[in-house]
C-alpha cells in the first residue's frame, strides 16, 4: 500500500494566509450562541479556537443553564448571558448567530435571527422540509445575512482532497455508483429520551440526523447533481410515536449512476463513503468525524487490476493523509466568519453556495421520507 | 489502529496436518479439466500445488488447444490430452473434473460427469438458474460424487477469521446491514466478444460473474439464511443482446435485516463487505481476490464511539492480517479432494454444505433477475 501525506498542516498553512488577512482587516465575528444544545459545547470550542471570530453571548430559556453553560465553556468575561433565545437576537452587538435547537424549531428562530440582521450558522437537518427551509432562505437574503449549515465535514481539508480525486477524469472519471451509511448505536435513554426520537422536537429521527450526512456526501460527490428519483428502502425502523430510527434508500440519475444509502441509530458507529467511477474508487471510513482530530485520510485507487494468474492485485489503492492543525469545525467557522466579515465590512453579497446545498441536500431528504409514507414508491424530484 | 496479525502461516499450519493424513492414507485425487477457459489456468496452477490432487487430463473441442494449453499449464508428462470433453468424463483414471466451461453449458457437462460418477468442482455462476442447479445437485447425489462451487475466497483463512467476527455476539453482535459490490472495468473487445456478454454464453452477465460474489458475500454474513424479499436497483445497463453489465438490488429478511449490492463490468475494479451488527462493523475492500496472494486482512470494529467534545474516536476499527502460505484456490482445490477422497477411500457422504450454499445463491441471483425482468418489482424467496 502506497501511503501520500499530503503536505504538512494543509489547514494550517492555509489558515495563516487567511488569518493574516481577517485578523489584519476586521474585528472578530461577534457570536451568539441561541440554546445550550450538547453539540453547542463543541461549536463554542471551534468558535473560540477560530482566529477571525469571538464568543459574545449565549441564550438559553433558563439563564441558569445558560450561565452555566458560558462557564463551562470557555465564553470570555464580559460574554452576555440571556434568559431567552430573544435576548440574543435583540443584541446589537452580536454580529452572527449559531441555532443549535431542535429541528422543529429552526424554522422561527432562524427567520427571526435574519430579520434581526443577525449571519445564521444552522444546525443539520435544516428544516423539517424545504417548504420550511425556503422560508429561511428567503429571510437571510431579504436581509441580506448569510446563512451556512452545521455540516463540518464540508470544512475539512481532506474533503477538498478527496474532491480533487472524483474531478480528476484521469484517476477517478465518471461517478457510476456510490454508498453511503452513518449509523452509531443509542442507548435505552435515548431511545425514550432524546429529542431526536421525539416528533414534535427533531422530528426526522435518523434520517434527519445520520442520513443527512449521507446524503450530502452522495451529492457531493455527483457534484451537487440531484437525483431524479428516489426510493426509499423497505423495512426502516420507526418508533411508536412515529419516528425513523434506521432508513436507507436508492437514488437514481438520468445518465445511470446509482446511490445507496443507510443510517440506523440501532448499529455500532460507522460512517463510509464508498464511490466508484469508471476509473477509480474512493474509499474513506471516518468522513463525518475522522479518527483523529488533527490527521485523516482516504484511499484512492485507480486503474485497479489483476496479475496474470488473477490471484492478486496489480495497482492496489493508495492511502493519503491528510494532517491539520485546525479541526473542521473550526475552518467552518473560520469561513463562515470570513463570509460574514466580508459583508459586514466589505459590502460583499452573501455566497449562495452554501444555503444551496443544504436545499439540495433537504429536497433529496424530503424525498426519501415521503417515499417511506408512500409505502416506498419512486419519488420523483 | 491497532495491527493484530493473526498468527503466521494459518492456512500453512493447518493444512499441514491435513496434508500428512491426506498423503499418508490416500492416493491423490486426479483431476480431469473440462475446456480450457482462461480461469482454467488459475485451476491447474493451484491443482499442481494442491499436496492432495493431481492434473491427469485435460479436453477441449480442440485436440491442439487441448495440447497447448496442457503444455502451458505444468500438466505431468504422462497426463491425457483429449480433442473433447466426453473423452475426459470418460476417462476411467480421473477421479474428478473441474468444469470451467460457460455456464449455459453447465447443467449438460455437470449432470454427465456426475452420471459417469466424476466428482465435480463447479464454476460460478454454477447454473443459468436454479431449476437447472437442482438437475445438477440431483446427479451428483444419486451418483454419491461431491459438488463445490469455484467461490475460491470462501477457502481463504481470513474468510473464517471474518466469520469467527460475525459471530461473535460481544464483538459484532447482531448483523443489521451490508454491502457489498464487486464491479471491474473492462474493454471494448471484451464488450463486444466476451462470453460474459453473449445471452446463449455466460447469459447472467455481469449478475452471474460478479453479482454472484456480491450475494454469496451478503449469505455469507446473514450465516446463510435467505432473505424474504429482494427488489432489484433501477436503472440496470444491459446490452443489446439483454445481457446485463451492471445491476444491483436490495435484500431484505423478515427480522429487518437489510442488504444492497451492486456489480458492474463498467467501472473501476473495486470489491466490498461493508457489514454493520449492533455492536461491531466490518470492512474489507478485496474479499473476492485479496491484494497479495500470501497476506490479506480485514478491519473489524466494536463498540467505536466519540470523545466527549466529538472530535474523534474514542475506539477505532483494528486491522486483522492474516497470512497464508497457501493461495486460496490451493486451499479450495485441497478441500474439494479431501471431501472426495474421502468418499472415495473411506465410503464417506458427500458433504452436502457446499451445494446448499450454491443453490441458496443461485435462489437470490434468480430473485434479482426475476426482479429486474419484472421492472423492478419486488421478489419473494
Amino acid at each position: 500500500m502506497t501511503v501520500i501525506e499530503c503536505g504538512e498542516n494543509i489547514a494550517s498553512a492555509a489558515q495563516a494566509s487567511s488569518h493574516s488577512m481577517a485578523e489584519a482587516e476586521y474585528p472578530k465575528i461577534r457570536f451568539g450562541v441561541v440554546g445550550c444544545a450538547d453539540i453547542a459545547r463543541k461549536l463554542s470550542r471551534a468558535v473560540s479556537l477560530a482566529p477571525n471570530a469571538t464568543l459574545h453571548g449565549v441564550g438559553s430559556r433558563s439563564l441558569e443553564k445558560a450561565r452555566a453553560f458560558a462557564a463551562a465553556n470557555g465564553f470570555p468575561a464580559g460574554a452576555k448571558v440571556h434568559g431567552s433565545y430573544e435576548a440574543v437576537l435583540d443584541d446589537p452587538e452580536i454580529d452572527a448567530v449559531y441555532v443549535p435547537l431542535p429541528t422543529s424549531l429552526h424554522v422561527r428562530w432562524a427567520v427571526l435571527a435574519a430579520n434581526k440582521k443577525k449571519h445564521v450558522l444552522l444546525e443539520k437537518p435544516v428544516a423539517l422540509n424545504v417548504a420550511q427551509f425556503d422560508e429561511i432562505v428567503a429571510a437571510c437574503e431579504s436581509n441580506g445575512v448569510q446563512l451556512m449549515d452545521g455540516t463540518m465535514w464540508m470544512h475539512h481539508p481532506r474533503t477538498a482532497k478527496m474532491t480533487h480525486f472524483l474531478s480528476d477524469a484521469n484517476r477517478f472519471g465518471q461517478l457510476r455508483s456510490i454508498h453511503t451509511n452513518f449509523t452509531f448505536a443509542v442507548d435505552a435513554d435515548f431511545l425514550e429520551n432524546d429529542i431526536r426520537v421525539k416528533p414534535d422536537l427533531d422530528g426526522l429521527g435518523s434520517l434527519g440526523d445520520e442520513g443527512w450526512y449521507c446524503l450530502r456526501a452522495i451529492l457531493w460527490a455527483a457534484n451537487y447533481e440531484l437525483p431524479k428519483t428516489v426510493i426509499a428502502s423497505r423495512k426502516p425502523e420507526i418508533n411508536k410515536a412515529g419516528v425513523i430510527l434506521s432508513c436507507g434508500a436508492s437514488l437514481y440519475w438520468e445518465d445511470g449512476k446509482v446511490a445507496t444509502f443507510h443510517c440506523s441509530f440501532m448499529t455500532n458507529l460507522t460512517m463510509d463513503i464508498t464511490a466508484v467511477g469508471t476509473k477509480g474508487t474512493l474509499h474513506v471510513h471516518d468522513f463525518i468525524i475522522p479518527y483523529e482530530e488533527k490527521e485523516a485520510s482516504f484511499y484512492a485507487a485507480t486503474e485497479s487490476s489483476f496479475d496474470d494468474f488473477v490471484t492478486k492485485w496489480r495497482a492496489q489503492p493508495s492511502k493519503h493523509i491528510i494532517k491539520t492543525d485546525i479541526p473542521q469545525e473550526v475552518l467552518m467557522v473560520t469561513e463562515f466568519s470570513r463570509l460574514v466579515a466580508d459583508i459586514k465590512f466589505n459590502n460583499s453579497k452573501p455566497e449562495k453556495k452554501w444555503p444551496t446545498i443544504s436545499r439540495k441536500t433537504q429536497l433529496v431528504l424530503d424525498a426519501v421520507k415521503a417515499s417511506i409514507e408512500r409505502g416506498f414508491e419512486p419519488v420523483h424530484i
